[in-house]
């Protein structure tokens, strides 16, 4: 037997499935694998042999010895073959294989393990239920698409990692048994035995340690960690997610925006896409004025205009009253929208509803002319004016809302998003990143009244935005921002504050005394008592992103054991319930 | 001001406190960092400005506008300075400092953070209590000595992660949250909301997930993967602990051995330090004649030898009464173990009583001639024959069990191991490897009087010895291994069962019927009945690996916020109590 010393040599193959080409032909070679397809041929079989790494066409014919268990064998069986290499005949080489060179003339088959009948065929999943898939998640994972998938996952994060090192960061693993705090509503908890009445917290991120990182004068910190939520499940939500976490020292927004575009740039290249930085970035303010949603999908080019000026003197009651009432008119163009019918008018007021309008303005351009049921409200003057602002051509329909800017908003960000899926206008780009900078550093609490924070508590305030804290907090614009691809919100970040008297004050406009800030914050502000440096990062959901390099809607199908959304694995069938005696060493009693 | 383009150039900072020599003089640089220490020499303040990468001598002098600001900082302020480099005049350099050649001629001091005063001396640790550094852990960490031990852990598992993957491993996440079982004592369980009554468990070690990986066909897979397990805590023990995890298919022992091998090559090459594989390896019952313990210090010659025969006609009651009951007589040598007094000696018998011994038979061999209590037991020939078996030189002792082997064995382990640290033998070699193979598959459960699994439930018995799980199944020996490093067991690993009919076979021995199996384990032997494949791995504790490379005997000082004996970080404070409301949403009540 020729040993070809590749680095997957093992005590069972000599080779992988996906590996032999003409260059092996006459080798004697043995390779493991799964029995993929089979079929007959005038009397020969052909077994496809699968593994990770591809497919080798194995032949047995009617005079060799291996004929009878080459036929008997069933799909998903385990088998190890022994053979010659041989090169296919020039017309029944297969160019779309890369083992399509050659096949292996099979010497010796070993059934190395059986299989049941599938409950379902690995190459035609499309229509079975994700249920059964995850029951079955290892025979879902031999499916090429799902395990190149998993390959993807890991391979990028190994990308992340060297380019991270690097940039000499070094990842440190934070504790997963943190503290619980009262209020820590999303926490999953960990009863500690030894500590009777007393739970831990698994952590929701790890925001406080990479600080205390910081302050421990780590000055480069990453970790892909994982992190836990309990809250009500999305398609796009699980109760355990991955993070790229990283945190710096003696940065600036700016410092910490580089590190992430060259790791995307890495990202994509690795898949051989160019992406590069810096990446474009906007205010908050300017983004949810030009298209109404804090994560554009900047990959399209329609922007939301504000015609308030244009409309200022409108005899149309729905924008002079709006205006009246310190309001804004938006409108926004949809290339092509003239197509839209009465009824597709209809659906499209009806989403705007669902955000808050009271109901949406529309006019189509056809053949020159203006249309729309409340045309007689614009004069002449702001019907061209509209056109020009808009830059209208024949064919295209434009939508009006007049209202509170912050209802104005959130609608024309859902139409505009409703435009895009409708219309299928041109792609300027492929991958569209957006830094989305400067959120409000606080907000009001809609259930207490009182400020909290938007995103962060440790978010610090833009330098010349401090002042406003004392006369005017729900205006000061913070280090906070988010960064954006193709619609996504792909993470988030900031820098923080690392005095204790700064972060004082902001929890003390959010409503904490003294004695809540120890208890629920007291690592952090007891380590800004002792030199902490000025710091900043980010968090990106991992999942999220290798999602959409995958080209997939559901996060499931890039992590390998997920759960459903009522937090099942239907695999292992957890959770489940304990027995009584587990329950009682863990002081614990379960009440209806 | 001149920025030189390093990687960790930042808004704050241009330079890293760790990389100005004699070549950045005259250049204007400004550096961010610690006040590590101050002197004042002549009327000129010196500081040491310190970061993760080194120190850098700051000067201020008495006619700069920076003088004062430099006299009032404090240790731990975190300062911003900028200045010119400039050659330290030839008899100031400092050789043992990599920036010793220069110093930094301050123009500009920023204080970016001041301090209050710490709580201990970060140059003078030795007296702190361990209570104290964990409480301030950001200050604990700040101390070079542990930040060298962070960054050596993140490094050292980059150099692992790029091993592996350039074998084609990927790295896959298991779940956090896994299924907890009613037998699962040492679990730690996390209430399910969303399925009240019902837990997860945090995963011990993701064993039946990588297999269950082995059979989605992932072929290899790693992970550098947390696991948890709720025990007492004893210093080399957390409750949460990092292992480096890994599986392969259609391996045998060795495959997975050469792996690990080249993995520690690789390991201790980053240290500068040269291992070579194969490691070597001995069979388990082997181990245990000769060294009387599975994790021997190879690093250390010493070998118990069996006298059983040389005594087989002793008149001497305690050899004679041990041989006619089927025990064994055995000793060890102690080189230099002469200068032992009678009390060493009475200490030493005791500590082998407490392994079960009865008592401890010594001699001394001084001047050509033996000594002992028991001397006169000893026939002139057996004397001689002593000698000569264990090479006795003049100034050695020997010790003398005899027992069951079951007892001898573990006593001169114990005692072995006490020779080494009181005689100081000399090391063979600076890092000790050794395979130990072949445990027993099963052994009788003291409690239940039941077989249960020696190390791990999956285990594969060798298979020419299968046929022996019907008739004696205690005798089974298996392809279980560990791997040893200087008397500390690194990691413990198998080739694991692949087909159901063998892996319930196994299960029946233990005592578990078809539905505790399927309960228990359901979802690794569903698995095996759709072509799961041959395959193997290894499960290494990572924080002990590092903890031997860094030379500590507490793994708390090589993990970043470890938790103390009694599970509590005191940093944090965790754990915690949660509020009522808390536990009426988890469906919980505590009771005493």
């Amino acid at each position: 037997m020729t040993t070809t010393n590749t680095s997957k040599t093992t005590a069972l193959r000599t080779h992988t499935c996906g590996e032999l080409t003409a260059a092996n032909a006459g080798q004697t070679v043995t390779l493991s694998g799964w029995m993929d397809s089979k079929r007959n041929h005038g009397g020969v079989v052909f077994l496809n042999l699968r593994d990770l790494y591809g497919v080798t066409q194995v032949v047995a014919r009617p005079d060799s010895p291996v004929f009878k268990i080459a036929e008997e064998t069933k799909s998903e069986y385990v088998l190890r073959v022994t053979g010659k290499v041989t090169l296919r005949p020039g017309s029944n080489a297969n160019k779309n294989m890369p083992t399509g060179e050659i096949e292996l003339e099979a010497s010796e088959i070993q059934v190395l393990n059986a299989s049941l009948p599938l409950p379902f065929d690995l190459g035609e999943h499309a229509g079975v239920s994700e249920e059964t898939r995850l029951k079955y998640r290892f025979l879902d994972l031999r499916r090429p698409a799902m395990a190149k998938n998993m390959v993807l996952r890991s391979r990028l994060s190994q990308v992340i990692r060297n380019y991270l090192y690097n940039l000499d960061f070094n990842e440190i693993e934070t504790p997963m048994l943190t503290r619980s705090t009262p209020e820590g509503a999303r926490d999953f908890v960990v009863p500690s035995r030894s500590n009777p009445g007393e739970f831990y917290a698994l952590p929701q991120s790890p925001q406080q340690f990479k600080q205390v990182l910081m302050m421990s004068g780590m000055d480069r910190y990453f970790q892909l960690a994982r992190n836990f939520r309990d809250e009500e499940l999305r398609s796009d939500r699980q109760p355990e997610h991955t993070q790229i976490d990283l945190e710096m020292s003696f940065v600036d927004e700016q410092d910490i925006a580089r590190v992430v575009e060259g790791m995307m740039k890495d990202v994509f290249a690795y898949l051989g896409e160019t992406v590069a930085g810096p990446f474009p970035e906007m205010e908050f303010s300017d983004v949810m004025l030009k298209y109404g949603i804090d994560k554009p999908d900047l990959r399209y080019a329609l922007e939301i205009k504000d015609c308030s000026a244009l409309f200022k003197d409108s005899q149309f009651k729905v924008f002079s009253g709006a205006l009246a009432e310190g309001g804004v008119v938006r409108a926004i163009k949809g290339e092509g929208g003239a197509v839209f019918s009465r009824s597709d008018m209809d659906k499209l007021t009806d989403l705007v509803k669902k955000h808050g309008a009271k109901g949406l303005v529309w006019l189509r351009f056809k053949e020159g002319k203006w249309e729309s049921p409340t045309l007689k409200f614009f004069s002449d003057a702001e019907q061209a004016a509209l056109k020009d602002l808009l830059e209208v051509k024949d064919g295209d329909a434009v939508f009006i809302a007049a209202d509170k800017a912050a209802v104005a908003a959130p609608c024309l960000g859902a139409l505009r998003t409703e435009l895009i899926a409708r219309l299928k206008p041109a792609q300027l780009k492929k991958w569209a990143f957006l830094w989305v900078r400067h959120f409000p550093l606080l907000e009001k609490d809609a259930e207490t009244g009182n400020w909290t924070f938007t995103h962060n508590p440790f978010t610090a305030p833009l330098p010349e935005e401090e002042h406003k804290l004392d006369t005017d907090p729900g205006n000061v614009r913070s280090a906070q921002y988010d960064l954006v691809l193709n619609g996504v919100e792909l993470g988030s970040g900031s820098v923080r504050n690392h005095t204790r008297a700064l972060q004082e004050k902001i929890f003390a406009l959010m409503g904490y005394d003294k004695a809540q800030v120890q208890s629920r914050f007291g690592m952090i502000v007891n380590a800004m008592d002792y030199g902490a440096p000025p710091h900043g990062g980010i968090g990106m959901g991992y999942d999220r992103l290798i999602g959409i390099i995958c080209g997939t809607d559901s996060i499931r199908d890039v992590i390998a054991f997920p759960k459903t959304t009522s937090g099942a694995c239907l695999m292992s069938d957890a959770p489940a319930k304990l027995d009584e005696r587990q329950l009682k060493e863990l002081h614990l009693k379960i009440v209806e």
